[in-house]
């Protein structure tokens, strides 16, 4: 939970963001910017504002951004059964954003953890991504990302968003009520 | 089919557009911008310009780009049994868009079908898109999109592209062959 004035500060920083990235919102989608604290009142550390676009049975396009070095925790989207879970590209559209995904840790990477959450960053290959790089993530593997120190600002192609089924490695972490009372 | 001449024309009219409304490509993506012009040998009246990010099985996104009053005829997605047709959102970046998609016509519509092209456009209900605005169509719908006086840029965001399966109401389309040859 974060509160009304925290919402309000983090939700004006994204728009100027978005300016900044050239990305024109309506005045109503200026207005239900979410913020996504995952539970950890430390929305300055771990955390994401964003603005969903569309998110129908098929397909889902969200603008996010992140605050000079926000990190989105360590999660992935588990399939069941017969259904696939979400799959992701992420293209980054301004400044610069480290994804952290499965396979040979990188030597010396840029990003660390959270402070008091490195138990939960577990996943270590570095990828860089600069406006106009992208990469694709399937459903089931483990990633978070963390913002460089000018802030970014990505966009997200993917499948139908259910937030409910991501599965975060730091058990602390709830996804669900991203914006605060009253809002 | 285009000429080789053509192609560099339209791609690098295209770049400028994308540069004007924010949108950074790599160097590799400026190289294989694709020009679709339907066969008709019309590429300036019926035609599109467009950088394909991302098309997997289950999620496809590109930017299309659409020259002053440039023209996307009209057709449809089927599905084909239980599999269902291509559903796509197409989100305004800069310009103006006219969508055309089925229902009550809008009276003096802002568009004209390209010149010798008319009895191809049936379908009448006029949406305007400005910048930040968006629209959601869903399979087996007929549509086709115009580009205002100042060209457009518009993101589209869908499930798996298949071109071959696309429906034109024009029985002289052919969508599938976009650049000439040697590029
Ligand atoms: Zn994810
Ligand atoms: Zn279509």
């Amino acid at each position: 939970m974060i509160s009304k004035e925290e919402y309000e500060r983090l939700a004006q920083a994204a728009c100027q963001y978005y300016k900044r990235a050239g990305i024109v919102l309506t005045t109503a989608e200026k207005e239900r910017i979410e913020i996504a604290d995952f539970g950890l009142q430390d929305v300055e550390h771990t955390g994401l504002q964003l603005i969903v676009y569309v998110n129908t049975d098929r397909v889902c396009a969200k603008e996010m951004v992140l605050l000079p070095h926000q990190t989105c925790p360590e999660h992935k989207h588990p399939s069941t059964g017969a259904l696939p879970g979400k799959e992701e590209t992420f293209r980054c559209r301004y400044g610069r954003v480290y994804l952290y995904v499965a396979g040979e840790k990188t030597p010396n990477p840029h990003c660390r953890p959270p402070h008091g959450s490195e138990a939960y960053y577990t996943v270590w290959r570095e990828i860089e991504l600069n406006p106009g790089e992208q990469y694709t993530l399937f459903p089931d593997t483990l990633h978070w990302f963390q913002a460089g120190s000018s802030g970014t600002v990505i966009s997200e192609f993917s499948t139908h968003s259910t937030d409910e089924t991501d599965l975060f490695t730091d058990p602390r972490i709830k996804r669900t009520p991203e914006i605060s009372e009253g809002i």
